[in-house]
């Protein structure tokens, strides 16, 4: 296979893993605004949208190891499909708790919130940031705003142990907000993952520009 | 490369694998133990012996990474070298979870349990066994037997609701214990996502069998 039929097949791999990363943002903005509006086919939209989240993904796969195995890459061309291999995985979770919080919101339906849902929002707006910087920071090949993305994830865990104490408040006060309480802190805890996920992308991004694996935020 | 060198370094890699899936169930049978018993020491053995994790993780990356580069294997050969990359990215997961478990530990070693904990080491059980089986199906190349793994992901779901539930009630009957019931969601709920890593590594053994993706539990 020649040079430009390489560049022109990874340039088709790109593409494919930004269309991912777009539906997994769309996912997360869904997901969440399905929560806070009680929106019910909103969240049906999340877990079905989701198929084509997995779709993409083995796609990607196995478009990486078919490149892999035509054009041998070495070097830093296989980085670039090492690190896209790592990528889609993050991102493929990333939906998972997308549709996660979707099914929460269908769960939550049958009684009003307590009070309203302000810093799960709040989180959520920091992710989504977090998400599209971090794939932005991939596109460009930019480690140093790789970086900064990952140190974001200190807010998102503060904003998580704020959620975390006030929802243990809300439930002591009043017991039958108890299975929505646990259910929203659940919601909180995959934000928080989806955050240590960019992180875990912003390693890889690393990873492809130095060729060294390096602990981002831990 | 010669072919036996090759064979050679998939078999490096492979005991790589094998000592991270090792280490891996170790701290999930840890974790869980320092939690029903409250020790604080076996905790801490599990927060500190992640980081073997980890390193084992980046070395089978790399040494995958540098094995496609030098050997540029097609076929089988390439699906056992990419069916690693993805299996220690599990791995390395379900050993964060157990890390998750040890912190609870530690967090929760303030005041004594409501109740002793009867459900959750019992679904520790049944997600260790899935652990081993899985390891044991890849060892084997056994396809059926991965099925069969993945199958009982149902009973951990279904244990996972029945914790579920008991939490709710003792945290509605007693508000003391919220905090701690909130805390022991979280630890079912990492066992319960450690068990869908089982299901991956399923399906990856699948792929290695066949070379394509079937969803083997959803």
């Amino acid at each position: 296979m020649a040079r430009h039929a390489f560049e022109e097949q990874l340039d088709v791999l790109h593409r494919s893993l930004m269309s991912m990363g777009t539906l997994v943002e769309e996912a997360i903005h869904k997901a969440i605004k399905s929560l806070v509006e009680r929106d019910a086919d909103l969240a049906q939209q999340v877990i079905e949208h989701d198929t084509m989240i997995n779709e993409l993904e083995h796609q990607i796969e196995i478009g990486c190891f078919r490149l892999i195995a035509l054009q041998q890459p070495v070097g830093s061309d296989l980085r670039r499909l090492g690190t896209m291999l790592k990528l889609v995985t993050d991102l493929e979770r990333m939906g998972d708790h997308a549709v996660a919080i979707a099914r929460t919101t269908r769960r939550l339906m049958v009684e009003p919130y307590v009070k309203p849902l302000i810093d799960i929002p709040l989180m959520a707006d920091h992710v989504k940031a977090m998400v599209r910087d971090c794939l932005n920071a991939y596109i460009t090949r930019d480690k140093e705003a790789a970086r900064e993305v990952a140190l974001r994830d200190d807010a998102v865990d503060k904003l998580f142990s704020t959620i975390f104490r006030d929802l243990i408040d809300v439930m002591s006060s009043n017991k039958q907000s108890i299975n929505q309480g646990t259910h929203l802190l659940f919601v909180a805890q995959y934000l928080e993952r989806i955050a240590d996920h960019v992180t875990n992308i912003c390693e890889w991004i690393f990873y492809l520009n130095t060729g060294k694996m390096t602990d981002l935020n831990k």
